[in-house]
């Protein structure tokens, strides 16, 4: 009997030991074959380059535009010439918004002393007539002050929403979320109290003169009934607020001339390295090759961009050859419309394709600081526990949470969405702004994000997750 | 006997149940309080304000300086303005060293045809003879490879110190670290040898055509054995060394009249906070207030100043009461010298104080990932158990390190030195160069660092350390 437990103890500790000589081996494995990838992302990674054409060869690229197209040959031509196992392109019909000439808006505290304010439509809006508003200014703080002022203090009147994204959420993306309803229902809901437009302060957390586009709604509001709405820097917004406390009746005059034009045919664009043991089961890497007009959109999302492709380019590169699918997936129309996104969904679901994982790189080419999760519990455990393998890599944030917008409607109840987290203090200095450009991405911190996104793709692929 | 036991047990139950709510309320105080004091930083702080004035009213103090001067008479009033319990500048000696007018550097490739490079001369390095100095070029990955060289290929040229920063470090300061003594010693090595002269690439992982300045040192060298010395941009670096392989007679030609006056008197400004109940318990929070003179020294160290001096006002603000003496010292002239870091840790052992804790800001005003720790084991233990804390504002690093060359001094084996760690991935683009400059100061960054260290002496003050 006691030698029988010695005998059993004996074999157990056996197969205990060979089990750790095995994790150890995989982990080992896996720690040199991550610090590959983050050796070849610092050294020989192509998403600066990319991002560089992208933005100071090609420009912002609003759906529907010539610089939409010109995004969609050249990263279909780049994509081409990495020898991945397939490429193409995807069509989806996208709006086209055109913004015009530029915006022009002044406030008028007496008649004739009038102070120049910069504005940008926002994306979708209606032009003004075409000698403009004017007409009596009314602050408030957000949507739901209107049903407390009501028509009779609203009819007529510019509605000026200006309520700040809040400076002491650590997390800039959840400020923005407590503050982007002004943006994108605020025309709508103003109209509905007889407002002739609106302006919104910028979703920004920083004082400067730029002001922030982005996309807004008019629901269920007939044409003519729709107002239009501009954005107006943060400076120009502190401006008019205590010129309103010295003088209510001041004059806010606006000018813009966008227009909306029927859709148009734009396209995903599409690549992928098919896997050599479960080539049905796929991993999406992407982020939008769209942005809004007014910077290069360097930021938003040329950096998610280039650094999906390059997550590609760089699994080639170290030699590593994927089980599953790997796919990256350059979104059109994220910005005012999320078609791409939803028609690529579509026609996985037409084609019974198997999307075990997705990842998406929305928010800016800075530091990486981790990934945010969405999906099966046991899946997110699996994933936890291979999260000391980026600690030398200072990547520490595994969260449950948003992935991103694109791959949003691939969800089902066994696939992950994740997203890059990358440090966001200084994204709303730059979203949707004249200053999203080139020069505010740091080519090392760009490659960091490849490189982490990259480790994860690695991850995911050699170990799965649920089918 | 049962009973007893029952009895026993259920005391213990009690006290441990005490024991936990006591457990609970502190680390809820102790969670309200960082809330507190991070609404406070991201709000109502004057870091930023401060740092302006530094960076775009004074500019670049370089020990000696008028600016540095200034620095000094500024914080030192900003300082007595925060009502503090006392505040006050300690003298201390320090170098005088000029750059002069501004350099001058080509290379030629052949008689008359030259191409303009961008250099800056070594802080503490000697001028070229008043019409320069010219000669042949040899290039070199390090010092080692000198003796390699011998005498007989390097006498009468000019040594060009070319090994890049290492980019495939994750912590830009190990490739700082890695490379920085071709910048130091470089100039005393080759002179060993004959040299007439030495040009060091920029301590830059990035490409472009900022020299960066630094200091350096002759060693035991007599005054007739000193040779010049000036970092080169890396782009010039890049095609001097291109220009190099192609033709290697090629002639490099630099003038610079930089010069070493006497010494001066200087400060240290101090304030403190005097502990309500262990007054002789001293916590140390600092940065440097001397920068090099090229640009504004807003990152270096502008920014470790300005987050010094707002620890101590921000805990005034939430009406926080220390227990031990907490003090801000803005130390002078790390930069070339150390002297104000050694002068104050000398007075503190000529005064017999005890200083339990000291944390210094000297990398970068960039986004805040946490602290590296030098000192005993057991404070590193208690230390880390506040790690927690730290995670809703993404404070992931605690880690045993180095913490800042003003605190060093010190040093013994009680005391725990700490340094803030930012992230780092941009700060070698503006080290000691003209673009260190306060535009490339993020404010919410730089606020979150203050709020990052206001926390840290917040939880020292409250629990202490080894005394």
């Amino acid at each position: 009997m006691k030698i029988n437990y010695v005998v059993k103890r004996t074999i157990k500790l056996c197969i205990f030991c060979l089990f750790c000589v095995q994790i150890g081996l995989a982990q080992n494995s896996d720690q040199e074959q991550i610090r590959k990838i983050y050796d070849v992302a610092l050294t020989k990674s192509k998403s600066y380059d990319w991002l560089n054409y992208l933005s100071n060869q090609i420009g912002g690229r609003l759906s529907g535009s010539i610089q939409a197209q010109q995004a969609v040959n050249y990263t279909k031509a780049e994509l081409d010439s990495l020898g991945l196992d397939k490429v193409w392109l995807q069509p989806v019909m996208v709006p086209k918004w055109v913004r015009g000439i530029p915006e022009f808006a002044y406030f008028e505290t007496s008649p004739g002393v009038t102070t120049n304010v910069p504005i940008t439509a926002l994306g979708g809006s209606v032009a003004t007539p075409p000698n403009g508003v004017k007409s009596e200014v009314i602050e408030v703080q957000g949507i739901e002050e209107l049903v407390t002022l009501g028509e009779a203090k609203i009819k007529g009147k510019i509605v000026f929403y200006n309520r700040p994204m809040d400076p002491t959420e650590i997390n800039t993306f959840s400020a923005y979320s407590g503050c982007v309803d002004q943006r994108y229902a605020g025309a709508m809901e103003a109209a509905k109290y007889g407002a002739i437009g609106i302006i919104v302060r910028s979703m920004n957390l920083r004082l400067d003169d730029y002001p922030h586009t982005g996309s807004m709604s008019y629901g269920e509001l007939k044409e003519s009934e729709k107002i239009p709405a501009a954005a107006i820097s943060t400076n120009a917004a502190e401006l008019l607020s205590t010129s309103l406390k010295l003088n209510p009746s001041i004059k806010f005059y606006f000018k813009q001339n966008c227009k909306e034009f029927p859709d148009v045919e734009s396209y995903n664009v599409v690549g992928e390295i098919k896997g050599s043991t479960h080539p049905e089961e796929i991993i999406v890497v992407g982020g939008h090759l769209d942005s809004w007009d007014l910077g290069d959109g360097s930021h938003d999302d040329g950096a998610g961009c280039v650094q999906s492709m390059d997550v590609l380019y760089i699994l080639k590169k170290i030699g590593y050859k994927p089980k599953r699918t790997i796919r990256v997936v350059l979104f059109m129309n994220e910005e005012n419309g999320l078609r791409g996104g939803t028609e690529y969904a579509r026609v996985a679901a037409e084609n019974n394709e198997n999307h075990i994982f997705g990842l998406e790189s929305d928010s800016g080419g800075f530091s990486p600081r981790g990934f945010t999760f969405d999906g099966p519990d046991s899946s997110f455990e699996k994933i936890k526990s291979w999260k000391d393998l980026f600690e030398p890599y200072l990547i520490h944030l595994f969260q449950k949470g948003g992935s991103g917008a694109d791959i949003g409607p691939l969800k089902n109840d066994k696939i992950t969405l994740a997203g890059l987290r990358p440090d966001s203090q200084r994204y709303f200095d730059h979203h949707h702004a004249e200053n999203d450009t080139f020069e505010h991405v740091n080519k090392r911190e760009l490659e960091l994000g490849t490189a982490t996104m990259a480790s994860l793709v690695y991850l995911v692929d050699k170990y799965g997750l649920l089918p």
